[in-house]
């Protein structure tokens, strides 16, 4: 595994386990300030609205956690992709944990020495 | 605009083209050999996959027509990606026709000097 390859799988797991810690900073220290995030049924989320919607998950309480199996990492100069398969549970916003699985298409960008999360796919659905 | 921009997005311009035709063919070969196909709810398709479902829309005379607004292309070497809001109307699968609307977002490869859709995640829902 290459380096860079690496660096990405990192972010990955730093990105999983601030969430579950609640750490919305270091969340946001892990995307370009460009970042957009796509969803279905929604308008792309830029890092503010992230930023906005995080605070709100934080002041709620809720407990985040998720479990990420990669499917494949490619690197090419300072650009990659990354897919996955993610499945996340949220406890705190109902009365009953929500799940949600289904797949992740991420673009990296290398800024400055460190791989962030640039664009991102969450074809997350209810399971 | 770079030639490689204008190359991918030739790709999907040609792309939305074929499927209008009903031309299966023309749209397998603007894919890589490994390409996938990410969508909610359901496991990533593979190309052979692909070319099945074509050919079941093709026999029942589904009328497909998209319109699609590139909002970014980037290009690192031999890799890039684009995401555009795109809108596809199906005609004939049903009583009336079904509109999906949303976005995507499409890693392209340059294989032998031609730019290919090599993954792709398709965030598209009913409207």
């Amino acid at each position: 595994m290459s380096e860079d390859e690496l660096a990405i799988r990192n972010v990955v797991a730093s990105w999983l386990e601030a969430t579950r810690r609640g750490d919305s900073q270091a969340v946001l220290d892990l995307m370009t300030d460009d970042a957009l995030f796509l969803v279905p049924g929604q308008p792309p989320m830029d890092k503010a609205a992230f930023a906005a919607a995080s605070r709100v998950q934080a002041d709620a309480q809720w407990q985040i956690s998720a479990q990420s199996e990669i499917q494949e990492v490619q690197v090419e100069g300072d650009m990659g992709y990354l897919w996955q398969r993610l499945s996340v549970t949220i406890a705190g916003a109902g009365p009953e944990p929500v799940t949600r699985s289904g797949h992740t298409l991420t673009i990296f960008r290398k800024v400055r020495g460190r791989w962030l999360l640039s664009r991102d796919a969450n074809l997350l659905g209810r399971v």
